[in-house]
């Protein structure tokens, strides 16, 4: 069901833009949060985040320095959007939204089992004068088993975009596609 | 044909995802380069985008602190995939594939007619260490006179995907939708 992928591919589903359900670990709980400011920041796969102190995860993501960056397909639209409206530990949100969890390999975060992909990931850096995290990834799976692959983006205004049309400009790339990423 | 629009309403076009045409001028000429790794920051709507010294326009974004962040919609999907293969200061790239300029208010580098939002920026940090340089916006302009709409995201391997579906849930999350960013 969740197929490994190498590390190298971890920049091609953030790249995107996708809204992304982030977990962690507190050390007794889990907890999950909707985060769409996110960005793809080099073929090494970091990711930078911007969240800050008004976020519970904020806190344990810091404190752990550990999380799961799950992206949602659009199957998964409305619990995404509701769970970015409810902040706090107290909430069971994985209940509340019949979410299920699958352990992680690397982190103590889990991976969310609807998603289709669970990027588990140390906390490197934390750039306070700008609010953003950075994080590396330590290891990529895949869900090959979702019907439905199209996952959405975050307008900001209430608005969300599920992806449509695929095109193909590999064969005008390629020279700068890494080769580990050439078949996602 | 291009509107103004408030500033506050810049991160919407950046929460997307879009793969964006940033343009700069050093002095003498204008140049434009394809970028996909940008994140809305916060809802002042600072950017982070991902760049270095192997861009041409690193340098020139460093020097002049100046830019426009301008999203094209799929109708410029090719001519965006080929700048993005394009580097330096040699090559007109506006010319080679039919871009029109128009002048910025706040700053020298020009916005691109054939895009449907223009973001001026100042530079207000470079993050060394990470890559990330730090755009403020300064004017947002939106093109009301394109037929089409639908912007594209970038996969990373050479695939991009444009925008389906739109889906409301600003009933859902109003709450935390700023005032000034309910309407597009």
């Amino acid at each position: 069901m969740f197929v490994e992928l190498p590390v190298a591919k971890a920049f091609t589903f953030i790249e995107e833009g996708p809204v992304t359900l982030i977990t962690t670990n507190d050390g007794h709980d889990d907890n999950v949060m909707t985060i769409s400011w996110t960005m793809a920041m080099n073929y090494e796969g970091h990711i930078a985040i911007s969240t800050g102190p008004w976020n519970h995860s904020f806190n344990t993501l810091l404190e752990t320095k550990e999380c799961v960056v799950c992206i949602p397909t659009v199957d998964l639209i409305e619990e995404t959007v509701r769970i970015g409206t409810i902040n706090g530990p107290k909430n069971n949100k994985f209940e509340l939204f019949n979410l299920s969890k699958i352990s992680s390999l690397k982190v103590k975060a889990p991976m969310i089992k609807q998603c289709r992909t669970g990027i588990e990931c140390h906390v490197i850096d934390y750039i306070e004068k700008h609010g953003l995290i950075i994080l590396e990834p330590l290891r990529v799976v895949f869900n090959d088993s979702l019907k439905e692959a199209k996952i959405f983006h975050a307008i900001g205004d209430g608005r969300f975009v599920v992806d449509g049309e695929m095109k193909d400009y590999y064969n005008v790339m390629k020279k700068w596609v890494p080769e580990k990423v050439r078949k996602k």
